[in-house]
C-alpha cells in the first residue's frame, strides 16, 4: 500500500472542528478530505491526523495520512484536492512516506499559536484569527509566567476533563509571547499536548495580564493539579496549529531563536 | 443641528455594499449603521458616505456624517455604536464636526488598497481579502505600467456603465505596487474615482503582469476612451477603501513615501 502524507491549512471557522463526526452535526475538516478523496479517485479512506483540532481551531501545518493503491503522482494531488475542497481548506504538500508512518503516532512535537487583539478597537479583519481582549494586558508579567511553564510538568491543571490522556506529564519546550502593535502572539511548543491544555494556559496567561493572578502562582497551579486554579479556556477563534514535526530535530533546531534563553531542566 | 463624523472599518463580505438599498436586497452598511443609531438615540437620520463601497468591498478608513440633536459625548460614541453593531462593521472614531462638512462633497482625495495573493496555493485566512492569482505576475512591468495611469487623464476606459459622473478626468496622484512574499499592493490615490475605476485599474494591471499587455499600451487605452481596451473589473474582494482626507493637506505630505518619485504634470 502507498502512504500519503499531506500538510493542510485552514480556517476553521465554518468547521464542527477537524474530525468526522459519528452522526452529522455540521461539516467536519476530516469529511472534506475524505469524501474530495472518494470523488477523486472513488476510494473510501479513513484519515489518520496529527491533532485533532475543536471547532472553530485553525491550522496552518495540520498533518494527514492515509493507505491507499491510487496512482496519483505526489506532486498533482495538491492541485487535485484544491480544485475540489471548499477554499477555507487547501493542500499545501503531498509526499508519500514509508508505510509505517502515522501522522499521529510518528509525530515528535507540536507548535500552536494563539492570537490576542489587545487593542481597544477589534481589527475586523483578523476578528475570526484572534481573541479580542480590550483591557490592556501587563505584557511583561504575562511573558514571565509563560516561562515557568516550560520544561517537563505535570500538566493536569491546564486540561480539560474528557481528554482521552491517562498521563498528564509534558514536555513544553516553548512558552513565549512576542507583542507587536498590540497583537499577542502566544507560542507553544511541546512533545504533547493535554485536552485544551493550550487554550487553558492562555486563559491563564491572561489572568496574570490582568493582574488577577501573578506570575509567582504559575508554579503553585502547576502543583495543584487543580483545573479550577486555573484560567478559563480561550476561545477556540484564537488558536492555530502551526506545525507538527516528524524526526529526530529538537525545536531549537528548528527555531533557534528561542533557545537564546532556554531554561535547563 | 450636531453634525457626527465617523470613521468606519468593515469587512466587507457579508454586506450588500455600503448604500442602504430601497428594497431589501440584503443587508448594507449604511443600514446597519442607521438602525444602531435609531436604537441608541430614537431618531431616524440619513448617512452621508465618503464612497458607497460595492458588495463584497472593505473598508479600514470610510468616513460617514449625520445631522442629529443626540447628546451623546463624543468619546462615548465608538463604544455605544460598537456594542451593537454587528463584529464585521465597527466605529474607529467619532468626532462632532463643523455644519458644512459633508462625507463626500467635503472630501479632497481618498485611497484605495487592493490585494493579490500571487502565491501558487491561497492562503485561506486572506482569501476574502484578496484576489488570488496563481499566474505568476511580472511585478516590474506591472509597477511601469502603474505609473503610466497617474496624473490628470481621462479615465472613460476606466470606467463601467452605470456610474453617475458625468465628466472623465480625474487626477490619480498615486497608483503604485509593493511586493512582499508574493503579496501584491496596488495603491491608488485620487481626487476622485469613477465607477469602478479602482477594479478595472487592477485587471488591466493583471493583463500586464500576465504579459498580454506592454506597460507601453497604458497611454493608448487611456486615449482611447473605450472601456473594452482596458482589463476585467478584478473582484471585490480585494478592494479596500483606506483613507479619505478633508482638508489642505496633499497625498504627499500624509504619504510622503510616495514623493521621491512623482512625477510631473
Amino acid at each position: 500500500m502507498r502512504n500519503i502524507r499531506l500538510t493542510v491549512s485552514y480556517d476553521g471557522t465554518a468547521y464542527h472542528g477537524f474530525q468526522r463526526q459519528p452522526e452529522f452535526h455540521g461539516p467536519t475538516i476530516q469529511g472534506n478530505l475524505e469524501s474530495v478523496w472518494k470523488k477523486l479517485v472513488g476510494e473510501e479512506i479513513t484519515l489518520n491526523t496529527a491533532g485533532r483540532t475543536d471547532t472553530g481551531v485553525h491550522a496552518t501545518g495540520q498533518v494527514v495520512n492515509f493507505l491507499t493503491t491510487a496512482p496519483i503522482p505526489d506532486e498533482k494531488l495538491p492541485k487535485a484536492f484544491n480544485s475540489l475542497l471548499p477554499r477555507d481548506i487547501r493542500i499545501l504538500e503531498a509526499h508519500t512516506v514509508a508505510e509505517e508512518f502515522h501522522a499521529r503516532y510518528s509525530a515528535c512535537w507540536k507548535r500552536y499559536d494563539y492570537k490576542i487583539d489587545n487593542r481597544p478597537i477589534a481589527d475586523v479583519f483578523t476578528r475570526l484569527y484572534s481573541l479580542h481582549e480590550p483591557i490592556p494586558l501587563r505584557v511583561e508579567k504575562m511573558k514571565r509566567a509563560a516561562r515557568l511553564l516550560e520544561g517537563k510538568h505535570n500538566f493536569k491543571a491546564f486540561s480539560s476533563a474528557g481528554g482521552v490522556s491517562k498521563t498528564f506529564e509534558r514536555n513544553l519546550y516553548v512558552c513565549r509571547i512576542q507583542e507587536e502593535g498590540g497583537i499577542l502572539q502566544i507560542t507553544c511548543i511541546g512533545d504533547g499536548f493535554l485536552y485544551n491544555m493550550v487554550r487553558i494556559i492562555v486563559g491563564t496567561l491572561i489572568n496574570v495580564g490582568k493582574g488577577w493572578l501573578q506570575p509567582e502562582d504559575i508554579p503553585d497551579i502547576l502543583q495543584s493539579m487543580d483545573r479550577k486554579r486555573a484560567g478559563i479556556t480561550a476561545r477556540a477563534r484564537g488558536l492555530t496549529l502551526s506545525y507538527v514535526h516528524y524526526g529526530e530535530e529538537s525545536p531549537f533546531d528548528i527555531y533557534p531563536e528561542y533557545l537564546y534563553s532556554q531554561k535547563e531542566h
